[in-house]
């Protein structure tokens, strides 16, 4: 029998443990960050029903969705975020869920997308979310939770962008063209893409309003910027609407909850022109930017929506919640060099140097470990140098080299594989000399 | 539109956070002792070229494959296992990794099994394997690593169950039926669930080996036990045959490497009996099991093979490894008491309890996440019954109870929601009372 080609899908692809490593690490922050505010994780399959998926996204999502007939008969997809698999999983299990119900969900899920794009067929999502409360409380705590995110993965500069729908709502209202949000809200998002002058031609033709109301809209989209700034600006701009007026309260409350909690004020950034999503968010709406990285688009989004779970149940459940882009962080961290280049997932390298001393290294290699030093002891006794050219090749910090003068001598020579610097450390009861050492090197 | 109804596929389940909980701390045990000896995770993808999977198992797990043609009309599977995936990735990508290659798989896997049997559909496997080295130090390390996972998890009483093939060939050598080998194994696979009686009975009618030779199998099956016991009587049993020797010596060798690393002698046995997937195993096969859970079966198997990636590669890879079974872990520290009965993962609840306060609560749970304290913070203000109810279904483990009067005077009440303990607590400058009478709490 002939070989077959060893090969990955079009659009799929390995993670090798360079890039395993720090996206194992990404998904640990994101899960305690998430479990510091109370949120709970939850899994759901990766198969559905198609009737669960299918038109629950857009055209696009519908085409892209993979399905097939399973061994029962059954038509199944496979899910193609985990939105959908939330409203499906609250709606069915809501007699069991305490209210609010703060679930996180880190998931793969699969859309046959375009490849040319640079897109890929299979990625991780990493959504948190806030289901049936309406308060503003837990607006401010998806603004924090999304802030500490960004602390903890070690991005230091960054801007949150806040908006919230019942602002532009107001201000659609006050000027009449409330009826028209979509294709209005539609063109506005265009705004950083194709420019103000020809926003304005977009809106009239395909809005059908005046040049008058449409520069109105421009106007009132410029008052973005700092948050004092603009909460002093807003008020006079949806004056008169109810909803409009409800919605800078909120928008005032959630920039003085953060405070509070100790988010630093250049972080936040008031921009009435996001919208997101134009008939999914129906308040607060967030993006966070890197500021070394403006390029990269928004890191982590979200906002709040009326409704999870209207097709499913009659009960109304209102939710808030936001998405972390992996894929999207990882290039940042990569590229701000906050990802460190290893192979390894413990930093200390001890080689298998002299045969009749396994013993002494296994002795060694579990005394570290039980100290909470992780440490990987080459199998087999090779040449020194075979050993340290693999230990090169994974991203070992350290080495213990010892053979049976060492041993018997009760020392080890240490290495330190970034400086390259070699000492030589006694190895005393609990090694506590040895320790010492090693914390320099690992804990710089 | 009527609604649709919420339902998950035959099969298939929601994991709830209670159930879920548990599950994800088992995994991160799983990484944290993996990473200790320096496995490196990997992934790879949930779909595959159909050729990849089929036929790489049994024809069961062809039978149960899911699979179908894709956008681009490619016949695509799902992963049935991680075995047949680390094959693919090693053959393609042998030539970027260091061998040996030690790496972990913790995902998701899937096969249209009869649910009758109470199988699910859609299931976790946990890998780790080391590729490229026949050294009897990864079997040793092989062994720890199953030792210090069960460790690690919090069973204390549990026993190895260690055999080697190459010891099993050699006896069969030394009786000349070796070639049946395949009928004699499998029959004496039988011998816990059918006796030994009918394991003879089919021996001689299935391997057509004689009466004799099936009663000398049964015999060297039974010299199973502590290990230093069947150390000695082994070698008298496989005397002659290079390979069954050449086992006794690895057998030997890997319960002195493991003994010198910390395992304590009662944990070790050895079980010439276990053969583990016929045609699969070449060399050490381990087997864990618990003692106050004896009909739970293996939680941790494994052991080595040949030739890992034959039909993707000539290149011969030899390679050990062993597979953790999660949802068998789970059911077993779910009887012993070792998971904890809880919807959250924050232990603290702060109720918000007076309305003008939310900038004071907001304060005081950013300064406990700041000290490491996971809390959750109602989002709105209710009555207090409601919200300690919602804390109470949560399964917190204390709640930080402050109003107006409490914030003023700079207290907080602090009741411990397991004993339903009360007391008040000065909050000061670091919160250092209230983070010393907390620890007492969570730290029991």
């Amino acid at each position: 029998m002939g070989l077959i080609t060893p090969r990955t899908l079009k659009g799929f692809r390995d993670y090798l443990p360079e890039v395993m490593i720090p996206r194992e690490r990404l998904m640990e922050t994101a899960r305690k960050v998430y479990r510091s505010y109370g949120f709970s994780p939850i899994d759901t399959p990766a198969l559905e029903y198609l009737e669960i998926l299918q038109g629950k996204g857009s055209d696009e999502t519908d085409k892209q969705l993979y399905k097939f007939e399973d061994h029962g008969g059954r038509s199944v997809g496979m899910r193609f975020d985990l939105t959908v698999p939330l409203a499906r999983f609250t709606a069915q299990h809501v007699a069991e869920l305490p209210l609010p119900f703060k679930r996180y969900h880190i998931a793969t899920v699969w859309r046959g997308e375009n490849t040319q794009r640079g897109r890929y067929r299979e990625f991780m999502q990493c959504d948190f979310d806030t289901i049936g409360t309406l308060a503003v409380g837990a607006d401010i705590e998806t603004g924090l939770v999304i802030h500490d995110l960004m602390r903890a993965i070690g991005f230091m500069k960054f801007h949150m962008h806040i908006n919230n729908r019942m602002v532009l709502n107001g201000f659609l209202d006050k000027w009449g063209i409330r009826d028209r949000s979509v294709p209005v809200l539609r063109a506005l998002d265009k705004l950083a893409k194709i420019g103000p002058e020809k926003v304005i031609v977009e809106m009239v033709e395909a809005a059908q309003i005046t040049p008058e109301q449409a520069e109105a809209v421009l106007d009132f989209a410029a008052v973005s910027g700092p948050a004092d700034q603009v909460l002093a600006k807003l008020p006079a701009k949806v004056a008169g609407s109810e909803q409009g007026e409800a919605g800078v309260q909120r928008l005032a409350e959630l920039v003085a909850g953060m405070r509070a909690a100790g988010v630093a004020e250049e972080v936040l950034e008031l921009d009435v022109s996001i919208a997101r999503g134009l008939d999914y968010y129906t308040g607060v709406i967030f993006e966070t930017t890197l500021d070394e990285l403006p390029g990269l688009g928004s890191v982590c989004s979200g906002g709040r929506y009326d409704n999870l779970a209207g097709l499913f149940t009659t009960q109304q459940l209102p939710g808030i919640g936001a998405s972390l882009g992996l894929d999207r962080l990882l290039a940042g961290m990569e590229e701000l060099g906050l990802t460190e280049k290893t192979a390894t997932t413990a930093p200390v390298f001890i080689p298998f140097f002299e045969k009749d001393r396994q013993a002494d290294y296994l002795r060694l290699a579990a005394a570290l470990r039980l100290m909470g030093i992780g440490c990987e002891l080459y199998p087999e006794p090779k040449k020194l140098s075979v050993q340290l050219k693999y230990a090169d090749r994974r991203g070992f910090r350290a080495a213990i080299i010892a053979g049976g003068n060492e041993f018997d001598g009760k020392f080890v020579q240490l290495k330190n594989l970034t400086s390259g610097e070699k000492s030589e450390v006694p190895i005393d009861e609990g090694l506590t000399s040895l320790m010492a050492v090693l914390r320099t090197i690992l804990v710089p």
